[in-house]
């Protein structure tokens, strides 16, 4: 709130630049490095650019720091995040032809804020800047040590927290000062939902770690200082490692693209956000150069963002990652499909009553008049057939009344599920390194070309994982052709969160896997798996699995597991070629 | 969902009605008592009105169950409420000429919805129907004893609950079986914010009892059965009598009325709802007949809604309440008052950037070109002068930028107010009972005629309170012409709500006192006040208190409190009429 005035002084600077020119921060008010708020600037200097039709707008080097209070509102729906009004300092709504360029700036973000939010945007190339948050949406605690009662932790002065009535609540740590009331708490919280230990010395997942839910909070001891003890007798970590509290919620992408075209990322740093690094629905071209999602240095943190790297719902034309590095990220390094919608009844012959059934595809507004669906069976997700939409009547976020151009065949009952037809991006993800995070590496469920060549994977579940399923997420996936080359798999599943290095886990009900051939045309060649577990592929209802060519390298680098497992589980799979025991 | 098919049928009736005609439910597919989803019924209902004009829709007697799955959806602004993205199973958005009746139908509503919200309707009527919820946003506790930890406390079945982590959480006892996700948990909740003591005797809260803060959980106990040790260690509480765990959101008005005129309500009862009973903001001519806020009969709760029966903001025309009770919620009977924003800077000689700070009245945008303003200094709400709106920017729910008409007076400064110049409600609260509720009764804020005659007033705080501050609830009122006339004033100030029967509590700093006079014109005749509490009057800043011909009558119903006190505490007052002592 440092510089409103700063705010006329850059409505007053937005004139007179030739289209094409370049705009900078610094003429529309923005100060580097001296902790004001440069949402205002930034709000300007975008005006600017769509006044003067400029095609590039530039940071002077520096920090910059941004405040929600004076930044644009949106009502926004992001899959697979949360849903909500958010504040936005980047309102790239309906931009065309911008590259942003932050001249190797570091944006700095306090609070409740969203940085980018791109819709219907198009060609539009966003580099060389970092994305930071003063306060982070997660938090971290050195474990000192158990007891009966639970776990002892100490937070460090970075990650502001009381105790309230004996639960653990996280905060900013600036109090109001204004008394509480029904309608009012003292201070803004930083709701968590789960535990995950890291280890400190590794700087991953600890091994075999898994979730501890902790949706409401947890009861708590204070031991003094900032000591706590979690009264959760199970709760079990190793002293010296990092216990982190998982934010509960995913409101604030770092990016958000949205029914857009044409998106380039080149030297972007996501240090942290309060959900997805890269979260992009119904839009199509898009690269990654460079993009690194990683703890900032210097932050101590071992945690980078809180959900995904990047996610990649229902869109089209090419995705491209090349050379990005994806580590110590709260959630998978990415996943690339389509949405179900679930067939709740059927209120006419050409027409059904359909639901976005989880909670965070909610308002995924994706079936239009004219376009193709795919008709599905929930249970075993095998096509029934196709058939044009006629109509759309949205009833509210969830539900939908979908008319065909035709009558319904009678087998697609409530259960079964409905998904887009139509395009399915090209995606090559290549010379990434993906480590260290929560979960999986990639998840691959686009039904265009997929070629996933030079990566590193060092992930606490499966590398690779096709899922997919018409049940509980709701992922429309199952690819056609896939090259998986030249990777290196280095010790993957030293956590909970797979059964191999690159897994089939779509859910298909388990009697329907015989009759299911959901993913095809998957070849494995040319890569080096160095596994402490014998465990390479589990797949099941693939048609098409081609795995040779292939370096194995035992390793004792962490302790044994499974060591009587075999290396292949194939089951339900048409025209799978393994090498020769 | 049970009755999905029947939406179409609902649709498929909408025909043929001719204008002036009565529709019914019935012939839109409700059905009553067999606990049917009625949503898309009244859905399809409306649309008959609307698509007919007819001007009466009616339900055939019975209960009637909604459901939030298939209702319309409209983010709300609603004041003193809580915002969002609401489903509204009456979405009178529009409307106008129409006159709901329920024929003593019952309303049963099941989560997170809200029953009717009115936005630029006109000349409506709602009449003859109860409101009620399957579970209640609130909890109730029967208190067991107390022990050094804290209370303890059990639960009947109408309030599920689960202990995780050690921490209550209330649920509507439905779990939806699934697994726990990072973004999900197993169930939906309903949050509290405080605990507050009702004495199970007296159906009121109990003697001082005062609100207990516990936004974010409470750390418990199991103790078996549906007992628990509510683990906080300055609770007290009376063994028999009822802890309430207060809603922390104000998310489900039963009665949202905004920009709308002419609305009348003839004998509804709002038995419960997770908000307010009845909101209505930049309305005007507003009548409720014979409304009922109370406990559902037979459901054995001792709170009947969440919040204040009744809240009126920035209305005009005539706001009319008569033969009404409002009872057992859990805030004041009415309030009736404008808003003032803050000036966070001057921008320029004419421009202001003005916020509207309290965090329920965001996105309540009643500023327009043209319209004139009352310019305010913050600390003693002093009219520094008016001014006319020449533009207003909004830069997103709590921001705006206001261009006036005119340079401003240098005077006018960060902190200081504006608010609406225009029309204010003339008020006639009449013949109403007004007891056992959480706070105070009414408090009166209008600027036009306010009567207040014939009613009962028995609350825990202050019967009548002259409110208004532009520092914490930033609420615009200061009277001008009052009169509080033949009302029974039963032992009032019982809890911590209050310092006298008719009190002054203006937000007015204490050093601005003597200079301002705030409120004016309050004449109090002919009344009874039964007391055990000397304290009758309690004023500041006013101009013109007369207090004539009322009988005082003391009571021993309660413990003797403040018995040395005087009736009447008049500081910084002109032109007041007591009765010679």
């Amino acid at each position: 709130m440092k510089n409103m005035t700063l705010w006329m002084l850059a409505l007053a600077a937005a004139a007179g630049v030739r289209a094409g020119e370049v705009v900078s921060v610094a003429d529309c008010g923005a100060r580097a490095n001296d902790q004001s708020d440069s949402t205002p600037a930034v709000r300007a200097a975008l005006e600017k650019c769509r006044a003067t039709r400029a095609t590039k707008l530039v940071f002077p080097p520096g920090r910059y720091d941004f405040w929600p209070d004076l930044a644009q509102e949106k009502y926004c729906y992001i899959s697979n995040n949360d849903e909500g009004l958010k504040r936005i300092v980047f309102p790239l709504l309906g931009t065309e032809n911008l590259e942003i360029d932050g001249q190797g700036a570091r944006f700095v973000f306090h609070g409740q804020v969203c940085p980018f939010v791109l819709e219907h945007a198009r060609n539009i190339t966003l580099k060389n800047f970092s994305i930071d948050w003063a306060r982070t949406f997660h938090s971290e605690a050195q474990v000192l040590g158990s007891c009966a009662d639970g776990l002892d932790v100490e937070f460090s002065e970075a990650f502001p927290y009381n105790i309230r009535n004996g639960v653990l609540r996280f905060t900013d740590g600036k109090p109001d000062g204004a008394p509480q009331t029904t309608v009012k708490g003292a201070e803004v919280e930083y709701p968590y939902g789960s535990l995950l230990e890291f280890d400190v010395q590794k700087r991953e997942t600890a091994f075999q770690a898994h979730d501890y839910w902790a949706r409401g909070g947890l009861a708590v001891q204070a031991l003094g200082g900032r000591k706590v003890r979690l009264l959760m007798p199970k709760l079990q970590a190793t002293p010296g490692n990092i216990m982190v509290f998982g934010a509960a919620t995913r409101e604030f992408p770092a990016f958000t693209v949205s029914d857009s075209a044409g998106i380039a990322f080149h030297g972007v740093d996501i240090f942290h956000c309060g959900g997805m690094g890269v979260i992009a629905q119904r839009s199509r071209d898009i690269e990654l150069d460079h993009v690194r999602v990683t703890p900032a240095p210097g932050s101590g943190r071992i945690v980078s963002i809180t959900a995904d790297a990047t996610h990649f719902v229902n869109c089209a034309g090419k995705i491209a990652m090349h050379d990005c590095l994806f580590e110590n990220q709260k959630d998978d390094a990415t996943n690339i499909h389509g949405i179900y919608v679930r067939v709740m009844s059927r209120v006419a012959p050409d027409a059904v009553l359909v639901k976005l059934v989880h909670p965070q595809q909610a308002g995924f507004d994706f079936i239009r008049p004219g376009m193709k669906l795919e008709l599905v069976h929930g249970p075993s997700m095998v096509t029934l057939g196709e058939a044009t939409v006629k109509a759309v009547e949205r009833l509210n976020k969830e539900f939908s009344r979908v008319v065909l151009a035709a009558p319904l065949p009678a087998e697609l009952v409530e259960g079964d599920a409905l998904a887009s037809a139509e395009a399915y991006p090209e995606v090559r993800i290549e010379r990434c390194i993906i480590r260290n995070n929560r979960a999986r590496g990639i998840l691959l469920g686009s039904r265009a070309k997929m070629v996933i060549e030079d990566n590193l994977f060092h992930v606490p579940g499966a590398a690779i994982l096709f899922e997919g399923d018409a049940r509980f997420w709701y992922e429309q996936a199952g690819v056609r052709d896939v090259v998986i080359r030249r990777n290196r798999f280095e010790n993957c599943n030293f956590g909970v969160w797979g059964n191999a290095c690159i897994q089939v886990g779509s859910g298909i009900a388990k009697e329907c896997r015989a009759a299911s051939r959901y993913n095809r045309g998957i070849v494995i060649e040319d890569n080096v798996f160095r596994v402490f577990d014998p465990r390479l592929i589990n797949a099941y209802s693939v048609d098409g699995l081609v795995f040779r060519n292939n370096k194995i390298e035992k390793t004792t680098d962490y302790p044994p597991q499974h060591s009587e497992a075999q290396p292949f589980v194939i089951v339900d799979c048409d025209h799978v070629s393994l090498p020769a025991e």
